[in-house]
């Protein structure tokens, strides 16, 4: 069975950057299957990608390395992380992304690659703008393909950088958070988890004026009403019953919603 | 040779939903070849999803599992189905989305998933709103990897539910079909099939005020030009050479269409 | 290992027709490993998949096969080609798509399909309107399977049909070239290879009244402010900061981009 790599970037789809970061894995470890995780990230905001990527990463087999670019700093003083998480190894910069996979805790075993481990590689002389091709993509097949482990690529790591993401915190009755990101139905997908709920006899979802209680699928409502659920990666939504809720209120990214006891 | 799995599905390329499921079928079935049909289906409509698939599925080997989750029904009562169609099996809500396969007849040999069987799975409690990820995705890898068979999963099914999409139907002279949806170039795809066709000496295509007779491709009226033409998987179709007919004609899905004999 | 099939389409996201290249392609050649090179070429210009193609083949391993396909006369008499290049082969009409591969120099080793060859494979009766699936396919598959070489279908060409991007000009102290795409994050990107500025002691660029000299990386420059640099392809990009520059600036494909020396 061979390893897989999956890829996260803010991207997109247009021009070939995707594809050559694939070929470069490819000429470097031949036998990887590469999957997409997302190449719509909000463009430039790693706390999305660390967001999906810790909710995703365990529905892949242990193994599996999870390679992420979203490097708004990429050519600067950043540094490229790896780590090893729950049997998973993650590659990314260190600008925030990969601080979500440790919310609840959990022991970080990272390294930051070093200058000099650079060098010694027999990789082509990194461009100032594409790392994800030039330093990314072999790092991730050179750790898939089983030649290089994460602890080599220079000195531990024992602080990485915040997410830009805020936690959701309490005010007064209320815990507040935010909207991180809207899917392709118009879901608003919020940073509040289900485990924050976990008090609340019966909790009330305050968004943009209007208050839900908790339904458990989109089909318990009429088409066009607005409801609240805990979603299947276990934070709360607010959907619209065969609509779009982020166009039905007008809301996006950044938004804040509130959770409070309806008891 | 790896079987291959196709996915249609509406959820777009936004967010990781496309990927965990690729990432559950290959934990079940590693040896997989996962190809995305489309994601790109109308969303919460079954019926293009059947129409692609039904005129798509041929040209993948036999053998091929093709899994389709279109599904605004997603955790109420409705059923899952496992059916084998002309040497492949589909997988997929009963909502409509699979009987375009017998649009021309064909003997249904279809199962519906038990709830009997489903608990007898180890896999893990679903969530009420990805079954894609929870139930088709399992189910799919489990057929593909030869370990279940359709027939496996739980009762007999003798009758789909009927697909949302109308077929033509004759009104005095002329056939009335629909826009079943419009490609990347603009080009208005119809549900008028080249068999129905067959009796007319010169088919007559009438649509938003215009009428046309049948080119065989895009090259031969001039740039700007409308034209109809019976596409390469045997529909009408309406078209602008170098430009998009949706845009020109300012037609969407479910504008009629309208054939007759020019003769 | 599996030989690559790479693909460069204008045929976007929607509908099932890149799906279909693909399971013809694993019907016909079982082993092959296939990578979207992009699908989102502008609908119509053979220019750009040209050009992202000539600078992103070198990524993938010698005996890559690249099959392209943006194809506005298909159907008409245009030939399709297959050629070898620096170790890789490349299948596509011949409509200037892959001229651009001969920027530099470079002995051309092309073939065109001939209707005898064509005729005596035993592939179904090609469609008018879908080549892609109906003759790239098959041929792009035969040739990664060993079966075919690129000399094998037909007669030898000898010049290809030019590309319609024009090369920059000098126009007194200046060179002007033009913006070929936009990609995702809204960069300009020209037609102006840096080695057309090996002899500039200090390039300056102009574009849409505005000046930059060159910057190596995003990061070298405020926020919101704009750029110029050699991008990762080796070409003149246009940027922003953590913004569009296209945007920004108000300008599209095919704007002229002007280069001199500051000295």
């Amino acid at each position: 069975m061979s390893t897989i790599i999956t890829l996260t970037t803010d991207f997109g789809h247009k021009g070939p950057f995707v594809a050559v970061m694939k070929g470069v894995i490819l000429r470097h470890a031949p036998d990887t299957r590469i999957i997409d995780l997302t190449h719509d990230i909000h463009v430039h905001w790693p706390a999305e990608a660390g967001f999906w990527l810790s909710r995703a990463y365990r529905y892949f087999p242990a193994g599996t390395v999870h390679m992420a670019v979203v490097d708004p700093g990429v050519g600067t003083e950043r540094n490229i992380i790896a780590l090893e998480f729950d049997g998973h190894v993650f590659v990314a910069p260190d600008n925030g992304l990969l601080s979500a996979l440790f919310e609840n805790g959990g022991h970080l075993k990272a390294w930051r690659m070093s200058d000099e481990w650079h060098a010694a590689q027999d990789w082509p002389t990194p461009s100032h703008t594409f790392h994800g091709r030039d330093i990314f993509a072999p790092l991730a097949a050179a750790i898939a393909d089983g030649r290089v482990r994460p602890a080599d690529i220079g000195p531990a790591v024992h602080e990485l950088i915040p997410s830009l993401l805020e936690e959701p915190i309490q005010e007064g009755r209320e815990l507040r958070g935010c909207v991180v990101t809207i899917d392709h139905f118009g879901n608003l997908i919020t940073n509040i988890d289900e485990r924050q709920l976990a008090d609340l006899r019966r909790p009330l979802i305050r968004v943009a004026g209007r208050q839900f209680n908790l339904q458990d699928t989109y089909g318990r409502v009429q088409p066009g009403d607005f409801l609240a659920l805990i979603n299947s990666f276990g934070v709360v939504e607010i959907a619209r019953a065969e609509g779009s809720a982020a166009d039905g209120l007008g809301l996006g990214r950044g938004a804040p919603v509130f959770v409070s006891d309806d008891y």
